[in-house]
């Protein structure tokens, strides 16, 4: 093995040491609460090498939620089959975000941090508007597209509000499929109507 | 003046004093940093008498939101006409709760409480449940009246969050009749469709 490769793979698990510290600290210390040196201290590696590879606390949060889902291939795959039944794919995306245990508890930090503190609110809404209603909104025709996947957003903020944060019965404990029943036909509303009151 | 009247206005007046003090805690220190000790040291009166008239923090918090809004009347007014018109009412009225100032700031402090805090999510799940959603789902026939409810609570609840706590634009800057017109037919479905795909 050449000391070249060897660096490479050493490069690779320091990135693999970091990005697993910052998961489990986003998840058990919230996001406020974690910084860079205490994630470098976790991994035993040096602070600058997660400025390095990875430059800011949100760059390093995106990273996190990408262990669980690869967001660019997954806005792609909702968008591929066109308008219909899109409010259906977002949703269904959605609920299996949070239904999947690796991925809901750093996005309960975030959210919980994101209310009481600007730079959590920030970190979401980048996130959000990068990662998903970005794309999706570029997807769309409308001349107020914005409003159109902030209202998405509105339905779905509230939707993990109510089943995942402060878990109010019964949508904790309806399935998942009814879920989806209720909820499509809003996004779709949101996403592809002609106007507000159709 | 007998001391029986002196008595009895006196008791007005500390009623009122608390309530101001509790007010004015709830919106700065948020709901999880308020004591009934801490409001009872700002009014300037015994923390028993806060205890006496009040008897817990959660039923400090719903008087203290009772200033701004009489919810049994508005309720009742939401219903009065039937079901027809039902989700643009309930949109109305909860637009109106937040635009007033007054009754922004408390609600503000807890839902920023509830996120992080167990007693705060408690407070918020029986406010909204017993004041709001509870009586409305009475007035419902369908069987699955509880679930609608929620859903209609998840919507608003999302609402709050992206226009009023995270402030995510464009939703920040649009008019209320806009919102208005988008979220009633949502509503209007969660409250009175036959089935949830209609």
């Amino acid at each position: 093995m050449s000391p070249r490769t060897g660096r490479r793979s050493g490069r690779v698990d320091t990135k693999e040491l970091i990005l697993a510290a910052a998961r489990t600290s986003f998840a058990s210390a919230g996001y406020d609460a974690t910084s860079l040196r205490a994630i470098a201290r976790a991994a035993g590696v040096d602070p600058a090498l997660v400025v390095h590879y990875y430059g800011s606390k949100d760059r390093l949060f995106t990273a996190v939620m990408q262990l669980s889902v690869d967001f660019p291939t997954a806005v792609s795959s909702l968008l591929a089959d066109g308008p219909a039944g899109l409010g259906e794919r977002v949703v269904r995306f959605f609920l299996g975000l949070w239904e999947d245990p690796v991925a809901r508890q750093p996005l309960l930090a975030l959210v919980r941090s994101a209310v009481s503190n600007e730079q959590a609110a920030a970190t979401l809404r980048s996130f959000v508007g990068d990662a998903l209603l970005g794309p999706v909104a570029a997807a769309l025709e409308a001349p107020d597209r914005r409003l159109r996947v902030t209202l998405v957003g509105s339905q779905l903020v509230g939707l993990a509000m109510l089943r995942y944060v402060v878990c109010v019965e019964p949508l904790v404990s309806t399935d998942v499929e009814t879920v989806v029943a209720w909820l499509s036909p809003t996004l779709q509303r949101y996403l592809t109507a002609a106007e507000a009151w159709s």
